[in-house]
């Protein structure tokens, strides 16, 4: 059986992380079935045989695996049916695009939403968040989301590379979806289940993958609502 | 036989586009031997059957194919031995890193390069160049030329995603070259060939990937020198 420890807030059916939905999707994509352990930032011990001290961390039939990315290429190669990656090229290709999402998606965001997100958990988690996430910014999560939020313009440029690439096929992995689309969607996942923050101008098209990334899987991520359906 | 049309400056033996290195390095990957014609900015006639207005063009036993990603496609359907991609996921995915090596890395060297570039044309050439790319940058040559220098550091900045790939993996495609490193190599190689401008800081870890992929197919990109062994 597979077992997968996960982030959530608060509340225990809130799982919020971008990396936690990557692995998700995996998961969903090759059709396998797994039993979720939600885990706050605070507890550690469930997957403490794993030696990591982030999840999400995979547990297939007792062998441990952590980060999204080694999660998603340990799948591909234990079970390389319906695959997320389809050649050794590919998943070297996707590192590149994973450090790619890090540096132009996920790492732009995290400042913009840091103020919503801690809003999400209980007292001790929020002065674990805090303190761990103030150390990182340099400065308090309010200036940090003030400073990010004035820059909005710049992350909506950088994503020109999705953009354009979306005029070409209907997924960022081509003419279905795979590893990368789930890699992207999922920054969007964690930003919409975790704040009201429109990321995304209503006419961009960018929207229109989204929606069609939230009805996959019987509409699992149909949590999500793109930014085009909100006003 | 497989011709390829490709842009030369005043001296034929100059090739120095970005896009004619990514199929000359797609060729000499998969192993398949081609005839040059290198042709200026002015010379069309020999490609017209095309349709295509701009190089790199191939020409397959009479198949004309154009553009240097859709080239690279091509050739790795018709000839699949020696993949560059290695499944339809890839080549998807391969799109998304056309598509971020277009804006993130080809797009800002340009500017920081471009009044190196105009003084490898004839007159002619010269004039074409200087009359379509101010239009397209909407200042003088130099005034862009200057306006980008003042922002390299956001361009080096900007290579996070190769830089950090390359700390997990020797090549951009895993553990041997394949498309998305002769997608960003192209790009240093046109730089190298056309401005002694150095894009890069002495001790960035990009050199030493730089150092590998110049060795690679018995030294065809011998003519590139890495910036740390510039100085």
């Amino acid at each position: 059986m597979i077992e997968l420890f996960e982030l959530c807030s608060k509340d225990r059916d809130h799982i919020f992380s971008p990396f936690a939905w990557r692995v998700r999707l995996c998961l969903l994509h090759k059709g396998l079935g797994f039993k979720s352990h939600p885990v706050t930032f605070l507890e550690k011990d469930g997957f403490k045989a794993s030696g990591s001290k982030t999840v999400p961390v995979l547990c297939d039939n007792g062998r441990w695996v952590s980060d999204s990315f080694d999660i998603a290429c340990y799948l591909e190669r234990t079970y390389p049916e319906k695959p997320v990656f389809g050649s050794a090229i590919a998943m070297g290709q996707a590192r590149l695009v994973n450090q790619y999402v890090g540096a132009q998606i996920v790492g732009p965001i995290f400042p913009m939403i840091v103020g919503d997100i801690i809003k999400c958990f209980d007292d001790d988690c929020r002065d674990y968040f805090r303190t761990s996430r103030e150390a990182f910014l340099g400065c308090s999560l309010e200036d940090a989301q003030k400073a990010a939020r004035e820059k909005l313009s710049d992350f909506r440029a950088g994503l020109v590379a999705v953009r354009s690439s979306l005029k070409y096929q209907p997924f960022l992995s081509g003419d279905s979806a795979a590893w990368a689309d789930y890699a992207v969607f999922a920054a969007f996942v964690w930003a919409h289940l975790t704040s009201p923050y429109a990321l995304l101008e209503t006419d961009d098209p960018i929207n229109k993958w989204l929606a069609k990334m939230r009805d996959l899987f019987d509409g699992h991520a149909a949590c999500f609502t793109p930014w085009y359906e909100k006003t």
